[in-house]
């Protein structure tokens, strides 16, 4: 048993902690409020400031570290990568200068993986360079989308095209200027098993019959450029070559693009957590009320503690879950995908809210990032399954082990 | 003891409880949603809606319940009223409709109670009618404000003048077009009694030196049309008479003001909670996943279970805190009122989350209320002093029964 | 809404404190002591000092106060007991003295409501005397009992006789030297309905077939000398005049009898959590630590905030089902009877494993009450139903608001 | 980054499972059957079970596996020995065969690094061999011993003597019929530095002066044949040779035991609760309600998935704190070992509460080992340090980090 992290994972580590300090911390804070300070309708935009980063991070060999793959990524298993997310969770742009923001690292995966030729170089490539920007679209307005097989939306084979009739939300990022390409899931064989029944499908945003019909606002926010967009499908018509893997196989591709989904999303809620209990920390021990620091009044250091030592379990647990997933595949990290799942964006819900209390009315206002990682981390106890679901994932597995059939 | 609420009170509550049925509940989505379809800066006005609302509710006599006058409102208790602003705040726009809205009640208590017979002209009576609105300037952005003593802006005699000088944030209310007058707290005496140095000014909005640097968002919410905004005060400077209450009468009036507005804060909280559960339950009861209602799946009865039994418990508290100031007075309900204060949006918030929940994305949109009540709740949990400075209150009077000094 | 008791249950309320604190507390930590001090075998025996007490307490007329009976009891109503049911939970041996302890309570309930004559006679008398003891066999330990369906004990009638087979445990009371009856419930018709297939027998504890199996432990406690026991009816052989109200009543008296026990035993939990209370505050304000009282260290302020306001939040939540017991009756109540056994036990538990732990060591030992408190809270989350059971019944109702079936 | 153990581990882990089901498993119901049979006096003696299994256990090469010495342990790091602890901790008495068992290993832990010849020889030999048992003796009754500044037992130098002086209680194991040597902290010189004015003395339990004053129940348990004593020590004069590597080592030594003895306790508590998990799955998928099995009841599947979680997390923080203690020393690893003291007893307390639940009554019976496990865990929250002290270390290590003095 060793700790200690690959040669490799610690200089990536300290080259994108070294970037994030010298050209993203200097910016950023700067940037938001420039964006904020815009109109509402102008938000849609990326500002240069954004372009510029990302060629400069792109330079520094700092690009889609998230792909275990050594030509376009840097090689990194989902171990080595975890403690690097972890710095871009502590940033609302990191991720997306170093191209490893989501949907779109998630939906690159699918067409690396799963890809036809002429999808990669029309769609994967550009991705890759971080030229254009993807949605991913599974979940319904009209059903509880954590059970797939209540999902209503169709991928209908017809002749040598696929058919597209449905309506998405919670589609993240479709509203970006630059999003290209959205992958879709439907139905497209009812009558098959019960896993094989779905396809997805690589639309053009553009094309006819896909219209985002509003921009959904999560807790108050629009999370602007990219935003979250309820999106319907009307007998758009597409190629087949169009599906991605295959009709019958958007299932598996679906749980595949999950696991490491799932996992980048806690790796990034640490950097979150982190961020908060610093600010929560240099607050408690700046701030003075009744002639002491907020530090030490009432349970605000057993608070404090209590922060820490559920940060530090929380890393522990997803470390060890994406080692399971490089040394033994997704399978054998199943249980553990759900526990983190379940885990760490409560834990990263809890500890933003007590440094939230901690800065009193400034803590819920924009003039720290707490408000905003609060959204984050509570949009993400819905995304990609409930807590709820990932609760009963792992009792299942647990009762298992005795017997227990479901 | 005996827990039917009188006869006036059951009158009162059925009215009202008629009155949000056939008057509020028809519209107040689509004022929300007009509102909010607005282009961020238009969306502080009032729409004509309202205005509409509140001239049926005065002439039903639906007006200024939360007074305990029978000339200005209905001569109610505290513990009469209760049912009634639980109702209220089961609505965004209820305790506005009956000009029972925070923070303009707290201020006509303010002005009732210690107003000169020319500020109960100028500013009360058109606050009782519902013409103009009103703001609070209490907390300051530069220091911890649950400690008075820490307090930094000042209002001090020059002649027979009296000059402010300070900065002060979270002024619910002061984006408002029709916000004329701010209760300004400033410290006129630093040699005084330690509860003696503070005065309660009432400002004109559009006195000279008074500057509303910007509004701000709670939780990306800016909450318009009233809004809540950071305010300078620059050499101020008003007739002496325009203090309230006189000289070094601030934080006693202040303290006064704040006891019912505290236990108005919790009552209407508790309507959100209900709202939130019923919201729950519906959707329990009729989505499926898994092919059973949401309801049977996991732990999803048992919150609701101990959502209800929060809910009981903490009405129940409010109506004890509630029954002991009108028959014992604010001194023998303090630690109670504080006890409310810890108790009542912590539950709310709680009870809210749990519903989103419930909800999935849906839940985080602005499709339902409950994103917006999750806000108004974690707000309160600061507004009116943080939880854990209630909890501080608590302790000392439980901890004095043996002896203790603090 | 007025929260002022009634004059009696004030009269009798300082009659019992006075009572308790000239004749009770300064003799029973000396009483348990020397209980403790005896070997095993010997504490099952009643020290002569209970009987002084009971003879005492009968004098004064303080006797009885459980039942709602104004010629055996003092015509109490649930609402009026309970501040006097409070003041005895705060003891271990206070119930004992004034004869209100459970389960000799609720057993000359069901026997003053629903026994004949003879029966009246031959159990209620003595018991409303204090002379002889009484158990209540429904558990059982080879089936899930908070399902009455799942009970496996038989109750079959056999001519002019009733004839008993099974096994019950957790029998509290039954290892007590005078313990001379047991209420047996058994199945007579498993055609009947659901809910009339039951039996309620009055066994004599010597009736040829009734074993006592051994004496349960309750987290180490034998609880002496009344305990609890494992009891065997192997073919016990009454006349059917034994049946309580009647063949097929069980169910319906047993729940009755659940409804003002669950009660009963909630408003001492209260009482026990005052006591855990007053010993955690007295421990903080005397008891120093790194040159500071405990009070004065971390979370201990809130942690004793956060058990006044839970108290005082379970103590209203009893009194109002009590109220709605005393005039609305048991069906009125049914959620709130739950919600109370759902919420007090687990309150109490928690509140005193604060306690204990501000107590350190000595917590844990038999120096203080605490830790047969702790264990009397725990053991009352799985007597009369567990809170799962209970929060389910809640939920059912709950959800029925809004038409859901089950 | 490689959470495989190292094959010695993984070697000794098999070796101690495979004895434990093949010898101490197929016993040790019986066994602690046996000794509570016997009355109360006699339970304070070695059943001959014990002395078999220790034998068999020395002969299979699993005896002091904990000391991380090649020569009379196995040489294991603490990461190494983790998983062998946590299997320990599924039994009661699997420490005690493997000569593992608190305060004799810390205790043998002291003598190996600081003990002269003469103490090695006379204490450390037998204990290492199993043949006696000793005790620790630190903390005192009248006083907050979690403040060692507090302590007021005496080690006076008097010529070349030491005189001891004070009362000590929970000195674990000092009823043992061979318990033969105390380690006795008491202040030498009150003049030196604060962690400089202690000394260790090894006391033989048979010296002058040493009384055992009572055997103290832990939540009305005696966990005999070792118990947990008070002892008072009057004028225990004793060549001054007795002293554990000299006067005033005593707070450092005392320290250096701890951390590896709050790891061990951690690691058994693992076990504790793995043990815990498992009962309450298999009651859970066997027992049924309602006609389904309790676990598709209510809340019980999430709150399994809770207590997996909540277990893996503090496995590996406990593995992680064992790593940094091997790698770093046991100043890098403080902050740890107080998250895992403060983390792990209070899950495994839990998760132990939540499988009693499951049991109902028979989980608060001796019919399983849930009671007595809950005890262990509840007094390990006390134990070495409550969990609130341990917080305390953990926020102002963390408050350091941003200049915060204390």
């Amino acid at each position: 048993m060793d700790f200690t992290p690959s040669e490799r994972a610690q200089d990536y580590t300290e080259r994108v902690r070294a970037f994030m300090a010298a050209e993203i911390a200097p910016v950023e804070e700067g940037y938001l409020r420039e964006l904020l300070a815009l109109p509402e309708a102008e938000r849609w935009q990326v500002l240069p400031v954004i372009d510029e980063l990302k060629a400069k991070a792109r330079a520094a060999g700092l690009w889609n570290l998230f792909l275990p793959d050594d030509k376009e990524g840097a090689g990194l298993t989902a171990s080595e990568y975890a403690p690097i997310a972890e710095l871009m969770g502590r940033s609302f742009i990191a991720a997306e200068i170093f191209n490893c923001n989501a949907p779109d690292s998630g939906n690159m995966e699918v067409l690396h993986h799963h890809g036809s030729a002429e999808q990669q170089e029309r769609w994967l490539r550009p991705l890759l360079d971080g030229r254009i920007r993807s949605a991913f679209c599974m979940t319904e307005p009209d059903t509880a989308s954590s059970d797939p097989g209540n999902l209503i939306a169709t991928a209908v084979l017809d002749g040598d095209e696929v058919v597209l009739n449905g309506r998405k939300w919670f589609a993240t990022g479709i509203g970006h200027p630059r999003c290209e390409v959205i992958l879709y899931l439907g139905r497209t064989d009812p009558s098959a098993h019960r896993y094989e029944q779905h396809s997805i499908v690589a639309v053009p945003k553009n094309a006819p019959g896909v219209t985002v019909e509003r921009m959904l606002p999560v807790m108050g926010r629009y999370d602007e450029p990219g935003g979250h967009g309820e999106v319907s499908f009307d007998d758009v018509r597409l190629p087949a070559s169009a599906i991605v893997g295959g009709p019958g196989q958007g299932f598996a591709i679906g749980q595949g693009r999950l696991g490491p989904g799932r996992i980048h999303h806690c790796m990034r809620l640490i950097g979150v957590a982190e961020m908060a209990l610093e600010a929560a920390c240099r607050r408690a021990a700046e701030r003075t009320a009744f002639r002491k620091p907020l530090a030490n009044l009432g349970g605000n250091r057993e608070r404090i503690a209590n922060a820490r030592i559920a940060i530090e379990q929380c890393r522990l647990l997803v470390l060890y879950t994406a080692w399971l997933l490089d040394t033994q595949g997704q399978l054998a990290a199943l249980s553990y995908i759900s526990q983190i799942k379940a885990a760490v964006p409560l834990m990263t819900q809890e500890v933003v809210d007590m440094a939230i209390q901690l800065h009193g009315g400034a803590g819920l206002s924009d003039d720290h990032p707490l408000s905003a990682a609060w959204t984050m981390a509570r949009a993400l106890r819905l995304a990609d399954g409930p807590d709820e679901v990932h609760r009963g994932v792992v009792a299942r597995m647990e009762l298992g082990k005795y017997g227990m059939e479901r």
